[in-house]
């Protein structure tokens, strides 16, 4: 207990009326995961513990570090740190061969010189090829139930808002995974990375739904899982539709029903 | 034009009345930086193009690799690069020394070995002093229209939600300085970084308010800024919140009017 005996987790509250209310308050967990590769350190971020070892595989993954998931080994947590769950190592099999000179910031991309959006989008395509098919197809009515299929297997506490979701469905509107994390590129690396280590990719007859905005990176992870729609609850940027367009990637925005606007590949949402 | 007719800017909207109409959208704009000090890049980040200057200073500030704006001498594009709008220099005075050290990485954290929640508060709070004054206060009325001010100061377009926005305001409940981006934390960067431009730092006598969550690294801006309050209209993590009690600051969540919540150091809030 501190200041005025509020500790951690009590909170005061100011209600509608006016009262004031001292209460225990929910928040969201954020703490940092350092990601090895054996003694090397690829990545730091702030993170929803859980899922660990599903974060740093997408992470990998979307990130082309590594690009089949034979090339994972195990994961382990250092035996004498004093902060082992804030740390984990992916053991590589003997012949992988990790590409770590891609290795790039969280929340930023690779190339680091003379770049723009068409550039920035080239450097990525060079790593994940658009999505060749476009066999799969979706109705109005599956993708307008995807927001409430969400939601249903988000935990309570998702739905007040503090954490986002990343979703993974196939073309009938099932939810096969669905993740959360406070970030929301970790929800997606976490919902790509479970797919990837059970050796489910490319997954190109899903649907990958996040409950915030589309930004660029969230293609990018997409199209590293081969995933060819995108779905978001909020708006998509610019670079996140130009790389659409670019990736042969359906991308749907402000996914709110009974509305949604179709920016990219309208092709694969059947219209009528 | 593209794929059936749509072209870049527009979309296929679907209304309510299960109609649907082809039409032009505008979206944020989202587009790599790059922060150079000198020839060495520091960081890349997504970012909506403006305030770039601002940005890189902020960012400067608040992971510690410059304290004082005295040692920015000027900005500068490249003369030949093709996206030179993308690229920003920042030439520092000769007798700066830049903590390059310290560089990290947008959106994670500076200490790459054995951390915890912790332990990442230890080792900002070695480059960042607590809040030294309880001085300001700031009474229940004048929090109440700060998210209105907020959005009075936001352009149209951010008031539909494509975008962030960070403002900083007196203990009046005046706006100083309001900046808007299509990440929370490179809003705030702006915001803080235009106050250490016009070396208005320690902003003692301030508050931050956020149109997001307030994660630890918005707590860790607002600290390099010397802003005792910030006020987010959504949920803090908890190392937000254990962040706030040891740097001092008052953290206040889900600040919509006529409710908020209060996390830490309620001293600063006038309560009846």
């Amino acid at each position: 207990m501190k200041e005025n005996g509020i500790g951690p987790g009590q909170v005061i509250r100011r209600k509608g009326d006016g009262a004031l209310e001292y209460q225990c308050d929910e928040l969201t967990v954020e703490e940092p995961l350092e990601i090895r590769i054996g003694r090397k350190t690829v990545a730091t971020t702030m993170r929803t513990p859980g899922h660990d070892e599903e974060l740093a595989a997408g992470f990998l993954l979307s990130e082309a570090i590594i690009r089949n998931s034979d090339a994972i080994k195990r994961f382990s947590r250092p035996a004498s740190a004093r902060n082992r769950e804030n740390i984990i190592t992916v053991h590589l099999a003997a012949d992988a061969k990790p590409k770590l000179n891609s290795a790039q910031r969280f929340g930023t991309i690779s190339t680091s010189c003379g770049l723009c959006g068409k550039e920035t989008i080239d450097a990525i395509r060079q790593n994940f090829p658009p999505i060749r098919s476009r066999s799969i197809r979706i109705d109005i009515d599956t993708l307008l139930r995807l927001p409430a299929e969400l939601q249903a297997k988000q935990s309570e506490f998702a739905r007040t808002g503090g954490i986002h979701a990343a979703g993974i469905f196939a073309a009938d509107g099932k939810a096969q995974i669905v993740r959360e994390d406070i970030g929301r590129h970790n929800a997606v690396d976490k919902a790509i990375g479970r797919a990837f280590l059970d050796r489910k990719l490319p997954l190109d007859r899903h649907l990958l739904l996040v409950s915030g905005r589309a930004s660029f990176e969230i293609m990018q992870k997409a199209l590293a899982a081969g995933i060819p729609i995108v779905a978001s609850v909020s708006a998509p940027s610019t670079l996140a539709m130009e790389f659409a367009r670019e990736s042969n990637q359906t991308l749907i925005g402000f996914l709110r029903p009974p509305t949604f606007n179709i920016y990219s590949h309208v092709e694969r949402v059947v219209l009528d």
